[in-house]
């Protein structure tokens, strides 16, 4: 194999794939990433962690065509600090297992796995086909991946869960994320080609990167489903991971339907009000207090080392006075993805679920535990 | 004591004297600062380690004079939340153990200790006293604080090594560093008051401290000096250290006179070749081989896992071809002080240490070991 690449595109391809390949591995192999040159103009990037795959697709004039593994921790680092503007040679010749960088006066030797142990990658064909745009897409992850559990014995909860639904005003599709404590639900209209879609659970590595990815496209992602495989593609990247092999709870049982209390205010004032106040709240439970009371709001924090913090706002309450806790940060998670102005808590008592929603904006609901305080 | 202060103003100053107090103290009045408000018009916020103490005035009327001590980072943490153009009004009772931090409609009530438990500042008479402009002592520091030791056995390394000094130019002042592995000595004029200080070692804390509050201060330092303290003031602050009660040992011993093979090349040039073929260099030693010969400079570094890396560099060298191996990380803390375009490399053989200067700029002398290669 020999090619020239400009530093830039390879660099920025680089830093795509390198970033799904873990940085220890017990199989050599998996810290490599496959460099095909298959014709005259193009060459692939790829990397598998097993479960994650991408493949990434770079123009470049091929001198000749062939694949190489290399190292891909060390080859993004290489190229990373090669200088701006500069023309890449690879080079490999396929009875060495090695491969060559050379820029200006600089060559760099990596040593190289063959390319038959490289694993081959899924090429299920997958039943459904449908697409989202960019924004679409990062309005899903963004407004659920902060609630996915990290806790991997409940490895079911450890992703979003997508499904179809049927409401009044149509067909839907839905993300859903909990980890116990709280729990984002957004939905979309229901894209063609995903009519009866089956449930699936996309793991949080493939939510992260493919968010990550997300912040440079604002195309349309093709989305290819199976009940075991996700396939999305988008620009010259294709991302490809199995899906997680559980059973989403039942959901709908947590959200609330028959909560009366109903608080609105304003977004901003109130999440800065917590960040201050949870200055205070002990490390461990990051508790605060709200007292809702005719005149007004009252947020409040107490710790035996740390003193005590008070704040009053302004909200709209018509219901009786009560008083309910919440983690502070779980607060701050659900007001950072309410984007209008105003959002409304929709509470019980100060031991049962609270429903938070963005006044503005139907399509998100978002369920949060209260805490004892 | 009750005052109102501006919060961009008590912010700026809580951030100064914060950074001196330690995460954790086994003295608790260590984790407070001092809040004294003596007349109408200024308070000033004083942070100690019992080894460093920091001082700093603010204008701010005082409706009520008196003094108060707060927790440190918890009363810094809450006035970086509260909302740009926040007037805070500070209060204290003298017989309830804790200070009421008020702003808009937030209210914090912070423990407060004794203010006799603060400890009382060193007021020692110090005998020398010369100025320095902000300029000159920022050089200083960048120059030589990269080379300051941090083995805790070697504490009389653990500083700069501050003295004077005939030089065929003048009488000069010195600040030094060495951790036994390189060495750096910068020269400055001898600014008036200076003739006659003893030699001091000005240890990492106050030295750190001292660069990140000259970011913000371009005038001129007042310092005071006897053989056990150094005090220096500036704008709105004093900072005043002990030194490190230690022998700092005879360095002109490990300056190498009688280097011949003088190498010149381009600092930026080198420094980015040195940092890409580091890639290569196992993260132990960091090593790199240097070769020169009739054709120019070489630069490589090999790895049993990484593979191996080759630079070519132009070059101003004129002696026998030779080879000679550094630590990488060593060479790019040089190199990074040399602020003009050339570096020049003066040595001996490749086990004998190494001598580094700046073409354009006689006041720093570097010196390197180099590495078996």
């Amino acid at each position: 194999m020999k090619l020239t690449i400009d530093r830039a595109a390879l660099l920025k391809s680089l830093a795509h794939v390198q970033s799904v390949v873990e940085r220890r591995n017990t199989i050599p192999i998996l810290s490599n990433i496959l460099i095909e040159a298959k014709d005259g103009d193009s060459v692939s990037l790829t990397a598998t962690d097993m479960d994650l795959d991408i493949v990434e697709q770079v123009s470049c004039p091929v001198a000749l065509p062939g694949a190489v593994t290399a190292p891909a921790h060390t080859l993004y680092d290489i190229v990373r600090k090669l200088p701006d503007g500069a023309s890449v040679e690879l080079t490999s010749e396929p009875e060495k297992e090695r491969v060559t960088v050379r820029a200006g006066r600089s060559t760099f030797t990596l040593p190289s796995l063959p390319t038959a142990d490289f694993p081959s990658l899924a090429s299920d064909d997958l039943p459904f086909n449908f697409t989202l745009s960019s924004a679409e897409l990062k309005a899903l992850i963004d407004r659920t991946s902060f609630a996915i559990s990290t806790e991997e014995t409940r490895y079911y909860l450890n992703g979003i869960y997508l499904h179809a639904t049927q409401q009044p005003s149509g067909p839907v599709m839905r993300g859903v994320a909990t980890d116990g404590h709280r729990l984002a639900r957004v939905e979309l209209p229901l894209p063609k080609g995903a009519e009866g879609i089956p449930g699936v659970i996309m793991p949080r590595k493939v939510v992260l990167e493919l968010r990550k990815l997300l912040d440079e496209s604002d195309g349309a992602v093709t989305i290819g489903l199976s009940d075991t495989r996700i396939r999305l593609a988008f620009g010259a990247i294709t991302l490809s991971s199995k899906l997680i092999d559980g059973t989403f709870p039942d959901y709908e049982r947590v959200i609330p339907t028959g909560n009366d209390k109903v608080m609105e205010l304003n977004r901003n004032s109130f999440a800065e009000a917590v960040d201050r106040v949870a200055t205070i709240s002990t490390e461990k439970s990051r508790a605060v207090k709200i007292a809702l009371g005719t005149n007004g709001l009252t947020l409040t924090a107490n710790s035996p080392e740390a003193g005590s913090a008070l704040e009053e706002l302004e909200v709209s309450y018509t219901s009786n006075p009560f008083e309910i806790g919440f983690n502070s940060r779980y607060l701050l998670d659900i007001l950072k993805q309410v984007q209008g102005d105003v959002a409304q808590f929709i509470m019980a008592d100060a031991a049962s679920p609270t429903v938070v929603r963005d006044r503005a904006d139907g399509s998100a609901i978002y369920v949060l535990m209260p805490m004892r305080v």
